[in-house]
């Protein structure tokens, strides 16, 4: 039993083969199942990548419209998770929180055992839709405001923004969002895909994994630095007083959100395309303060590194913040977006895992004390 | 960035360092902390255990007392919590997927969402007594009948039997309880234990993490094992038929349940212990016919390996079927009773993750198609 010693963290460990997505760190280029997302973008829409992601190839028309077809019959939310939500949405709980609850208790009060690919694919299908309608669901409750139902004539992403915002969203806006919803949907194994699959690897269920992935991806190094964008802008809340505050906030040795992958060496090529729409929809809206804000947070922050002889390079957070707010999404929502796509990933990598199941067990140093002596407690100091 | 490849499911792999527990599989030895498991067994309670790992050293008699009355106030189930769990018992969900929802919403509704050592060893604490009084809830409700409540005069291992069955524990049940709780309280990197680090690894929560956890030990490749012993003797039902049914089930190739280690080269420590514990329970109580079953099948399966040349072990699962059976628990609870005790190792593990924490986030080796050139909805085939 030779064992292999590791960097913390399992940094650069080969932890398993997939053929889902593949993040090429040098090159700045993220890929799923062969396709550039910058081919995608613009062109497919969020469920043709869903579909990419379980079934290794896109789709067509007809297979697209059953898809479509299982997503939207998911969408109303059942009466007693309802309830679930409610519920949190009035007690200490974040969405976060109620995601991960939300999740758990489907799976729980789901009929089908049964471990075959069918009722896993179903199940993912559900999950998708089911996360994007909780999410909406919650950011109407949270703001006091009541549940609007889905509208099955609109796609995933049109109908998410109708529910939240209870009107329907521009065309761009709907764009922009689907194209967000793309390029979040998987990453490779960073940590809350991991973590689904350490989970499904001992063959639990679906929604164990996706309930474990929430958790995970609740965690501040890992989702909620888009959130942590916007809450820098709106506390310097001027475009007049961003570059000051931004250097303001590095002087104090404050680590600025939105810049840094562990992968990524060259640019995070979804930070380009989401700086893209970004411009475009403040542009349009005429309420460009902070993605101008953004901007010149960009430039000092790698004007700040480059005089330190480091090339760092903004991330896939940086330009979510302006965007999101631009559609009305309220902060506290930003990470659940993140769940609403990343869900996709998460079950293209469980189904993956299952096709090939290995339990991940790896084992550690001990690096504690042996053979102590046992002391009655009496004797305990 | 040089790439370490490793085997399936991180094998061998050394993921992290800990002083917690060490599992030597050459020797057979299981150590908690620097002392050995033989040297805990009959000589502290599972509280003390219970400690040990979260602190790194047994308790004296004023810790004890303090680390006693906290597990007690956290005992009695909140009122939405004792809906949820009886909800759910009268729903599809198994007393896996309860645990799993009531540990995700405790954290949801817990008003105190502050990171510091603190805060998470009361969660700590608060998910032990939780996860007991849970599963003896879920216990009574499965099986029609009305919750019991906890009872503040009893140990941790009493009070759930009697919170169970509604009566109090002779003394030799408490005791062989107590040492099954011990034994099970933590095993290293197992997959479940890996799995809450990977989720508090992003700096997410202590709920978080046993969450996750628990969806990990859902599995049948992790959790589960006891109840296929139990559920394969209670399918042979006789002592007389035990040998013909074992040799039957190994002759169609059959997977034994209760035999085999990844880590374990030599006896399982463990089931040496329970074994002892089995033997003796169901000898006063003069009901030794699932025991009995278990020593044939021991005896069938061992020779079975031999004569291929196979120096196999059984494991911690397969003396825990005919002793949990003895204390008149049902078998759907034998994987709960593992979250029951298991429980403590996870939250010691994800104390030891914040106080030195990296975010767990490995490679794949990418095995999918390059550059494949997009084709529109309306041409694919």
């Amino acid at each position: 039993m030779s064992e292999t010693k590791t960097k913390a963290g399992l940094q650069d460990v080969v932890a398993g083969e997939s053929s889902i997505c593949l993040v090429d760190g040098t090159k700045g280029r993220l890929v799923y199942h062969g396709y550039d997302i910058n081919d995608l973008v613009g062109k497919a829409s969020f469920e043709e990548v869903v579909y990419l992601l379980w079934h290794g190839k896109l789709p067509n028309q007809k297979e697209l419209s059953q898809l479509d077809a299982e997503l939207k019959k998911y969408r109303e939310i059942p009466a007693d998770v309802m309830a679930l939500i409610q519920g949190l949405s009035n007690s200490p709980a974040n969405a976060m929180e109620i995601l991960r609850t939300v999740a758990s208790y489907a799976g729980a009060i789901d009929p089908d055992k049964s471990m075959n690919r069918d009722t896993h694919l179903q199940q993912s299908a559900k999950l998708v839709s089911l996360m994007a309608s909780a999410t909406a669901a919650v950011g109407r409750f949270k703001a006091g405001k009541e549940y609007v139902a889905p509208r099955n004539d609109l796609g995933h992403a049109a109908n998410f923004l109708y529910m939240l915002n209870g009107t329907e969203a521009d065309e761009l806006s709907v764009e922009a969002f689907d194209v967000a919803l793309i390029l979040h949907a998987d990453h490779e194994f960073n940590a809350s895909t991991f973590t689904a699959r350490c989970t499904v690897g001992t063959l639990s269920d679906v929604y164990s994994g996706v309930t474990s992935a929430i958790g995970a991806l609740k965690g501040p190094l890992h989702g909620g630095a888009n959130e942590d964008v916007l809450r820098m802008l709106l506390k310097i809340d001027s475009v007049e007083r961003a570059e000051a505050g931004i250097k303001d906030l590095l002087a104090k040795g404050v680590k600025v959100p939105g810049f840094g992958h562990r992968v990524y060496r060259s640019y995070d090529p979804r930070g380009l395309v989401l700086k893209k729409y970004a411009k475009e929809l403040t542009t349009k809206q005429g309420a460009t303060k902070y993605f101008d804000m953004t901007v010149i947070a960009e430039r000092v922050v790698l004007e700040y590194f480059a005089n330190k002889g480091k090339d760092l390079k903004y991330n896939v957070d940086l330009y979510s913040g302006s965007l999101y707010n631009a559609m009305n999404i309220p902060v506290e929502l930003f990470t659940p977006l993140f769940v609403m796509s990343r869900v996709s990933g998460w079950t293209a990598h469980i189904l993956e895992q299952y096709a090939n199941n290995r339990i991940i067990r790896p084992v550690a140093e001990y690096v504690g004390p042996v053979d102590l002596q046992f002391v009655p407690i009496s004797k305990r100091a």
